[in-house]
């Protein structure tokens, strides 16, 4: 084997109450990714499909976390990676995430399984950093591990995965532009112990909702108002979609990472596309463009899908 | 059968990071409490032992519950409840959810278990209300399901019972006096967002473990930087004896209820009894008397022990 493709996929972070600690891995869309080996301690990236992509890998979200990985080998060999972009930056579902993972999951395959997941999420959060100037591990745990994944506690890092709930997300993509920046910056320093007791709670009721397998339970939980009612002025039509959705079938759902795509969970297909068409309706109505994928949370994550 | 004797438990609310949302029951202490069907509507309420009790039923945290309960009864039947208390009230170890909670389930179990568990909730809340003011079912929940709770919501009420994790518990109760509405009024009504985030990873966490029968991912979530700061100021030691403690094996542990009980949870008998001998060396240095408890989480809740 001289190389492989992965698959490297989306993914929701900010799980509406688990801000910061709770995201979950879709199984579209996904970047794919080719990795060959190369006999000299080199690091290639390109772009396949003209898309423009920094050349130094130190700038790049998928060289990074390799530039790092590669300290801890030997100074023998090296990698080639050529990136097939198929999730849009800043659409808040991990684009950044896809190519970090996504990156370490190939080469670490092409090593035979050298790195642990963990590892690999130590090395992918050097992407994130690039990306956005934070080693945030929200969407990447997710893409490592599939399924959803809690991060207990950032220093020390600690994730927790917990199952795959058998449900179906439904997103929208509208085409504006909100900068993580922004999403950040308007969050209040402080909330009320109110707040943060019921949001506690919910995130409880979330975790055993996954846990239990209780869908109703997971629904209940999905409610955030903390970060929501703040962030969510940044997303046109969000409150009405929102409603919209669930009054449709949903489970619940919310804000996409920081924004600005929205997601929602269902328990069958017929609910999510349901849903999708109550989103398209909202947005057409808005005159804003969007994108929508109706898809399922993913079980396995970034998966090598072929060896060459 | 004219009438039964049900042992009411302890237990512990406000769970270490789970303030206001997780609780658990305890093996021990228990109150017992004798029931007898009466052929007329009224309810007689009696102490045991000479423990002063309210004698108006109304005023009394076993009698307001089962006033409320017989308002969904035919009005042909009454009860005489008489208690022997074992659990001190004010030591933050739900003496008043135990006399609450042994009540309905005592009286429901005359009446062939006519009411869910939820219902049997809502009555004892009333007891609750007697005893505090507040209408709170931190501590009933786990009395009544056993185990340990969360209660995701309050208003709706939406408890979930969660597991009973193998853990042993061990108790001290300073002689000192910490009044609830005290603690409730040195807390602040705001916290930082930080804070709040690193606290519902941490809420995550707890629920995680317990549902995943992982003992080291309990311990690690077993932390508090909201509540227990703040509230530690009011019992003597608190800071050392935790240290101790958990350098004496514990898991982890916490402030029971609002004080001035300290819980620590252990996963043998042994360590359990060494954390009680720590905690005994503790408050004798620092000369304030206490009882201990070594005990461990109740599967069963309250619980009928006898019928005659």
């Amino acid at each position: 084997m001289n190389g492989c493709t992965v698959a490297a996929p989306g993914s929701v972070a900010n799980l509406v109450c688990g801000f910061d600690v709770l995201g979950l891995c879709l199984s579209a869309p996904a970047d794919l990714m080719d990795f060959r080996i190369l006999d000299e301690p080199k690091l290639i990236i390109k772009s396949a499909d003209g898309y423009p992509l920094p050349e130094n890998p130190a700038e790049n979200t998928a060289g990074a976390p390799i530039i790092e990985m590669m300290k801890e080998l030997d100074n023998t060999i090296g990698f080639e990676i050529t990136i097939h972009k198929k999730i849009k930056p800043g659409s808040g579902i991990g684009s950044s995430a896809a190519s970090a993972a996504g990156a370490v999951v190939g080469v670490n395959h092409l090593l035979g399984n050298k790195f642990t997941k963990e590892q690999l999420i130590e090395f992918a959060m050097f992407g994130e950093k690039v990306a956005s100037g934070v080693k945030h591990a929200d969407n990447i745990a997710p893409v490592v591990y599939g399924g959803v994944t809690l991060i207990r506690s950032v220093a020390p890092l600690d994730i927790i995965p917990l199952k795959s709930p058998n449900l179906h997300v439904t997103i929208v993509h509208p085409q504006i532009e909100v900068r993580t920046a922004d999403a950040r910056a308007i969050l209040r320093r402080d909330v009320s112990l109110k707040s943060a007791i019921r949001q506690w709670g919910n995130v409880g009721g979330l975790v055993a909702g996954i846990l239990m397998e209780d869908n109703a339970l997971i629904g209940r939980s999905l409610q955030d108002e903390i970060i929501e009612p703040v962030r969510s002025i940044l997303i046109p039509g969000f409150k009405d979609v929102k409603l919209k959705c669930i009054a449709a079938g949903a489970l619940g759902g919310g804000i996409s990472g920081s924004g600005p795509s929205i997601f929602m969970l269902s328990e069958t297909e017929e609910i999510a596309k349901n849903v999708e068409k109550v989103m398209q309706d909202e947005f057409t109505k808005l005159g804003i463009d969007y994108y929508t994928y109706v898809t399922f949370i993913n079980k396995e994550g970034a998966k090598v899908i072929n060896e060459f």
